[in-house]
């Protein structure tokens, strides 16, 4: 998925920039939305300006089709990349 | 603030429990909520049945009364804590 780092070939990861803390977790929210619906859920930390997007599948400890999914459904939802 | 962990005289912090994602991100949008109201901003992260929270005053790196004030109005949601 272009935009997502592969990390230590075990978690995609990416970081999206916002104007400040409210929008970052209005986006979280979005995000969580997406995951409830896949029944796939990634974790991420927020703060003033930032969410960082970890995406891996707990069960297997590393990567599957799932995760690259949502990280496409992520990407969609055209937040800013950092 | 009882619960909470002073890390490297530079932030709290302090995990919470849930029961799945989407009562860690409710929780979220409850400090979130609380940061907003007052001006203050912390840094989480969460994920599948946690949520993990930093507070600390950027301006000084470190810790500063409003650190404490925000951390003990979260504990006051009274979520979990791990």
């Amino acid at each position: 998925v272009p935009g997502w780092e592969v990390v230590e070939g075990h978690h995609l990861r990416r970081r999206y920039s916002f104007r400040n803390f409210r929008d970052a977790l209005r986006f979280a929210n979005r995000v969580g939305g997406i995951a409830e619906e896949q029944g796939h859920h990634p974790d991420l930390s927020l703060g003033w300006g930032y969410a960082e997007i970890r995406v891996w599948t707990h069960a297997i400890d590393g990567l599957s089709e799932n995760d690259f999914v949502l990280a496409a459904k992520v990407d969609a939802l055209g937040a800013g990349s950092a």
